[in-house]
């Protein structure tokens, strides 16, 4: 399958019903699929807050900001912090728009300079900004993402500016340990987790935090809505991984092996590299090692790492972090945005796309 | 001369009271000479600042974030600052102290992700972060040194993280405008004015303009600092380019003809390209969009440029915007620290590094 294009070549956004209703699953119950209106209209509304951000003034970095933003895109992250929102009692989504705008917008920036760093080529379906733009405007364009973030963030009590702040400095932290792993295997199973939780669950883990704090939450609910969020970052993370070894190219908008490609040591290839037999071991590693890779090279390591079972592995263990986010927010009062919460943190371990 | 190196080679670091006493200039009346301790009191209190934002928690950025904003520098901007919020009545720096060192490090972010668009490989006599660190953590240290300059400006009122907010935006606007013109001769005096006013004037002209309104200044006067800043910016820039040229590199602690190199059209090169004859017009446009230059090359374009007075011309200009400058405080009451801001507006128009 493959994406749906317009005539001149680039994918379709799909509308915000059709991530919603993607998101709630197929076989969501009537009380989750009446939410399904609410929470695109939620997510319309972020868009249309970080769209009025990014026309402003600057035409020169407008073209390439607004390419990086609507590249697709589950929108997971407002997804998440509006679900949360509602579940914490709050009837509007209003005082969270520019916060969730701030996080999508800080995501995006930090896409934008990993695709700079990884030599990325597509992302979602299209060329990657560096490769649309060239790399200096790809660097600019990421650094005016994250300018536009901060304004949006000065809206908030200096104490949500700092939290959001010291997980974009995670994050950057990640990518910074994440290059220092890179082409090494003996790098371990500690080392990447310390990675994917600075890159990826920190930002999620701070911007539902800061929501819980915006609805007014007690301090033990803001901290497991932070532990929630975390855990669904590490679980997205994880099948995140898998997909890009074993998903489906088309579904995914982007081609597989890019971890192998880059050497970028993930819990599959780390997990195989431990079981595979003396032999094998060599071959992985030497496969691995290859700053330019044939695809032949790639299709063997995926077969290595395949034989080991590491993909099981991981899956489960994708699943595991998703029920540690379901178990942390049993404090929040039940109710169908709750439910919500659940599927979408089971949803991130075994999603396709 | 070359700069003084400690025994590792690296350049020491000179003491704030060389770098203030620099500024003053030689023939400095005693009034301003008194005021030498105060300012190198107080560019160690922003150092101070600085290091503390810097040290805390992130080991692998701190290396690279410290190394980045270490690297010599005239500290010409926290000086401006201190020496302004004086000039307003201020008795103590301390007010301003995370704002100096929030534009500090938005300076030094900009100079990195710079460095890595225009392959420099030297800065202050040192090699450039991307080339001691590497692209990768060249590109999220200036994320994370634009990230903890947030963080700083969140000690400030709305208004003032916006309007150090909107500079960046122009900063890096100034950047995308700079790349749109590379190789360009044809691209013209307005294009040029408009690069330089986004790319160095508007982080100076914002960072005075707050210092102003943290100093409880009228709005006019605010408006003042906000023109002073920006007509300092300009001089300063045009004075660099010409040093570019024709300066010292030990004193500038960097290889000259960057410009040239890079192909980045500066008031020198468009004045010289319109005065130059039909034959040697056509020779100079040939040198400069040559993607590789011999060093005979950029030896033959500056003869060229030489030729034509271009020279001469920009330094009038340069000390035509800081007659500018000077004439825009005109409104603050007259003091010592008045009397220093007119000097370093003068001094950036006519320094040697």
């Amino acid at each position: 399958m493959t994406s749906p294009t317009s005539p001149a070549g680039e994918p379709v956004e799909p509308p915000f019903e059709v991530l919603v209703s993607r998101t709630l699953g197929s076989g969501a119950p009537l009380q989750l699929a009446e939410l399904a209106p609410i929470l695109a209209q939620d997510l319309a509304d972020v868009d249309q807050r970080l769209q009025t951000v990014l026309r402003a003034q600057y035409p020169q970095l407008t073209d390439a900001a607004t390419y990086a933003c609507s590249t697709g895109g589950k929108r997971v992250r407002p997804l998440l912090m509006a679900a949360l929102h509602r579940a914490l009692g709050a009837t509007t989504t209003r005082p969270i728009l520019s916060l969730a705008a701030a996080f999508q917008l800080i995501h995006t920036a930090s896409l934008v300079h990993d695709d700079v760093i990884d030599h990325a080529e597509m992302r979602r379906g299209r060329p990657s900004v560096p490769r649309a733009f060239g790399l200096p405007a790809a660097i600019v364009t990421g650094d005016y993402l994250f300018v536009r973030a901060f304004e949006l963030a000065a809206d908030y009590p200096r104490a949500i500016i700092l939290r959001c702040g010291e997980s974009c400095a995670d994050l950057v932290e990640g990518e910074v340990l994440q290059e220092a792993s890179r082409f090494d295997l003996t790098s371990g199973r500690e080392h990447f987790f310390r990675v994917i939780e600075r890159k990826t669950a920190a930002i999620v883990s701070a911007a539902l935090a800061s929501v819980a704090e915006i609805a007014g939450a007690t301090p033990s609910i803001v901290d497991a809505c932070a532990t929630y969020g975390r855990a669904v970052g590490i679980a997205f993370q994880l099948r995140d991984d898998l997909l890009d070894v074993f998903g489906d190219p088309d579904l995914l908008g982007k081609p597989l092996y890019a971890d192998f490609r880059e050497g970028n040591p993930t819990l599959i290839s780390l997990e195989a590299y431990q079981r595979l037999d003396p032999g094998k071991k060599i071959e992985f590693e030497r496969l691995f090692a290859l700053h330019r890779k044939a695809p032949g090279d790639l299709l063997r390591l995926r077969q290595l790492a395949d034989e080991t079972g590491a993909s099981e592995l991981v899956a489960s263990e994708a699943e595991a972090w998703a029920e540690r986010a379901v178990r942390a927010i049993e404090p929040i009062p039940a109710s169908p945005y709750r439910i919500l919460l659940e599927r979408m943190a089971r949803g991130a371990a075994v999603r396709t796309f």
